[in-house]
């Protein structure tokens, strides 16, 4: 069995939102799994010393422009969300608190806050749009709302989060190949001949 | 007459380098000519508070391997120069000096000076080696040498980055089709697009 690509993002990021609605079809192409890994870029920015894209002067407006085009490019909807960046902590714990259950359901709801927010412009800081996302997703509100608070989610979170860090994990999308790494939305043809001839 | 692809770098830029091998091909396929625009990024990451990527912790390990990795994908031969990034004021007034005689000749003196350091290791840093590579490219050591210091040069390469910095650049290679801005390598397919659409 082949090894699963592994797809680490940032529920803010829009091309890691761009990313999430390709790689699936990608791995599929080549026999392969996905797995996905929402953490905390914001660790890794900090780690860095460095600020979100959209902060930067002169690079912000070229960003916020790219965004949208990028989305365009791959035929994908996109409204520019404002606020923008937003926290992530708790959808990326009611992620976790499904993934742990169902890791297909997980995915939809991934996709679900996804759109809710490049999409919809739903502010998904906000924990109770994110219950709101989860149960238009199907999930039952109370029990996602009670799981995001569990303990042992929250570490989920940390845990990945200083585990990607670990791994070299600054942006996202984030992939990783049989080991080989590939930042952003742009190296998805790299990773398809990757793929295909195992390395180049 | 098509509006010429702008095309602007910095010649210690291995994204800059490897662009420079794509971008007159990509032009002629939809019959545009290319301007080439040597700056100095470092005034860009300056006014912007950011530092050379590769001077990011955990950044700066994944960009030398893509740096590396992204060559291989289109085909380009690349060894990973030291000391890395350099200053690259008297290669960029070089090319300015020829270019103000002959945009082609300038054309073949940026392609020297990049072989020169992204796959020979010559340190373009130095003004020697930029004469140096100049007179194996046929042109006279002796009136380049002067020509990097006459006052107008130096002015011009004020000028572009000036420029460049006030059009919003901050990348390299950052390439204009038409006014439309399109950063890195990595836009060469979303510019091939645009070329053949108009926009998109």
């Amino acid at each position: 069995m082949a090894n699963p690509i592994e797809f680490y993002f940032d529920f803010s990021s829009p091309y890691g939102y761009v990313g999430s609605t390709q790689i699936e079809v990608l791995a599929t192409k080549h026999g392969r799994e996905v797995v996905w890994r929402p953490y905390l870029m914001g660790a890794a920015l900090k780690a860095m010393g460095a600020a979100p894209n959209v902060d930067y002067p002169i690079k912000g407006d070229y960003v916020r422009h790219d965004f949208a085009r990028t989305a365009r490019w791959f035929g994908v909807p996109y409204r520019q969300p404002e606020p923008f960046p937003v926290a992530t902590v708790g959808a990326a714990r009611a992620f976790y608190w499904v993934d742990e259950r169902d890791s297909a359901r997980a995915k939809e709801l991934a996709m679900a806050l996804f759109k809710a927010y490049f999409v919809e412009g739903l502010d998904i800081s906000d924990a109770g749009n994110v219950v709101k996302v989860a149960a238009a997703a199907g999930l039952a509100a109370d029990d996602v709302r009670a799981g995001m608070n569990e303990p042992a989610v929250k570490e989920r979170l940390k845990t990945v989060t200083g585990g990607a860090l670990a791994r070299g994990i600054f942006g996202s999308p984030f992939f990783f190949v049989d080991g080989e790494p590939f930042w952003g939305t742009d190296r998805l043809p790299q990773m398809d001949r990757w793929l295909a001839e195992g390395s180049f």
